[in-house]
């Protein structure tokens, strides 16, 4: 019987480190260029929208396949479909329903930065935002960093205190909501930004030496929530996907600013062939754009553990 | 809570009439320009095998939304995957898993051509193959028309023993094994050939007037199961899908015939904007093909349908 999972299904805790270790498995596959991820296919229905299409994969010893689709059509309720077969048998391993996995692979890509990135000692987190991204990517970063305290800062007053509230109850962790950027990061060793912001919200002065800081929000010329000054600081800029940032509309915000020959890819870092976090001191800096075709992966992990305890 | 169905939800076979009357609908559609289907989307797994993807819907009134997507990989078990939303408020409306969904629409087209070429009065079928097709076929046919009896032939006696008495029962109609070809064919008012034969196993000398004959086997150049003087004895020559039948890598068995000019589209048989049965004596031939996009309307119906009382 096909296992089918949904959203309820994926609310353990324990499945944010599930999702990082197996990004890590995608990543080092990308490294040795054994993970699949070719474009988007899109299919339109005139006047309603698109079916949009990622497919993804990894080759080798157990290799998978498989595909997230999505939809663009008016309505209030949307549902992704995640499936994935293991290739070297034809099995479908299982179908992931909803909304979750998709910000659980979000949030475990930046845990997967920070796992790399961030100073092996990191133990306070600055967050901007409050959104559901914000708190994915504090629960990767609880996930993967033994942390003591967070401090969070978004513009509206009751978002960080519910948000604070619901991620202190969630991940068993002091979280503190604060008044302003400075406030939430000037002790930070890690910061999460993940805002909706076009213009800069975080700048070099406010950030501590040794930070690592993830950039989950918008980050085109258009508009960029990250100031230009926290990359000319930093000693490693990363991504997920380089040529991703190279395929956006608008150019990614760092083209043209002296730093975007210098973007390394997170997979190179992970598997050694890209310089990492070099001093104690270094500030370091991901640029998160959700490298395709790893949702299949995020998924395949997820189904061979939910059901059996974690 | 979305819907999934598997196999052992499709077997009623009330379904089978449920499954052409969407079909008929999505054949107008396509008469009208509002069936949307792109061609298929392959996507290769190196050393595995492909994802291949059928995209599909209907436009209007409640438009729909859709996808099947089978899999090449090497293995004992495969799944395919059947998805539809509702595209006008894009509601994922529900899942059909397994491989019962695809030879119900395989079969539901060919019940479609019965439905709308095959004498109004038809009682008695032949059929030769003794296979899944032969079998949605026949049941198919029982749907639209009301059956006495059926003979069917097949190179192996055992095969079309339990061809026969699995179907007698099934469809509650009398099923008769027979020893050749023309002792299955020579009362018939349609007549069904679903083999495998690359030879022609049907020929116009075994044929009465006024029957309709679905080829669903091979038919193509290199391999077909219907000899070519059936079509030149033909009065009508129909295919769910001409494009399709230009797009085989080798070509359609009527390509240099003749008659390859004349081969009309059901959809405008179905709409009256292309010639259907004349005489009662008329011989008309279906060319199934298997229209692209029709699992989602099919689909559809079937979700709609099940679990509520047919």
């Amino acid at each position: 019987m096909t296992k089918i999972l949904r959203d309820e299904d994926l609310a353990d805790n324990a499945l944010m480190r599930v999702a990082v270790d197996a990004l890590e498995t995608a990543f080092l596959a990308r490294a040795g260029n054994r993970l699949v991820s070719p474009p988007r296919h899109h299919v339109s229905f005139p006047d309603r929208g698109d079916l949009v299409f990622t497919v993804g994969g990894m080759l080798g010893d157990k290799p998978l396949a498989g595909f997230r689709v999505y939809e663009t059509f008016d309505g209030a309720e949307h549902s992704q479909i995640v499936a994935v077969w293991s290739a070297d048998d034809a099995r479908l391993k299982g179908i992931v329903l909803g909304e979750r996995l998709g910000n659980l692979r979000t949030g475990a890509i930046g845990g997967l930065a920070v796992r790399h990135l961030s100073a092996p000692g990191a133990r306070i987190v600055g967050i901007i935002g409050s959104g559901a991204q914000a708190r994915t990517q504090l629960a990767a970063a609880a996930a993967v960093r033994k942390l003591d305290r967070a401090r969070v800062y978004s513009r509206d007053e009751n978002n960080r205190a519910a948000f604070a509230s619901e991620m202190q109850h969630a991940l068993g962790l002091e979280v503190e909501p604060v008044g302003s950027v400075s406030e939430a990061v000037y002790e930070a060793d890690i910061v999460i930004c993940a805002t909706t912001s076009q213009k800069p919200v975080l700048h070099a002065r406010d950030l501590k030496p040794g930070v690592h800081v993830n950039t989950v929000g918008p980050k085109t010329l258009q508009g960029y929530e990250l100031g230009l000054d926290v990359a000319d600081a930093a000693a490693v800029i990363a991504t997920d996907s380089p040529e991703q940032t190279r395929a956006y509309a608008s150019p990614f915000f760092l083209a043209g600013s002296g730093n975007e020959d210098r973007i390394a890819d997170l997979a190179n870092i992970i598997a050694g062939t890209a310089a990492g976090r070099g001093l104690p001191e270094d500030i370091t800096l991901f640029c998160s754009v959700g490298l395709a075709g790893t949702e299949v992966v995020v998924a395949s992990a997820i189904l061979d553990r939910v059901g059996v305890s974690v």
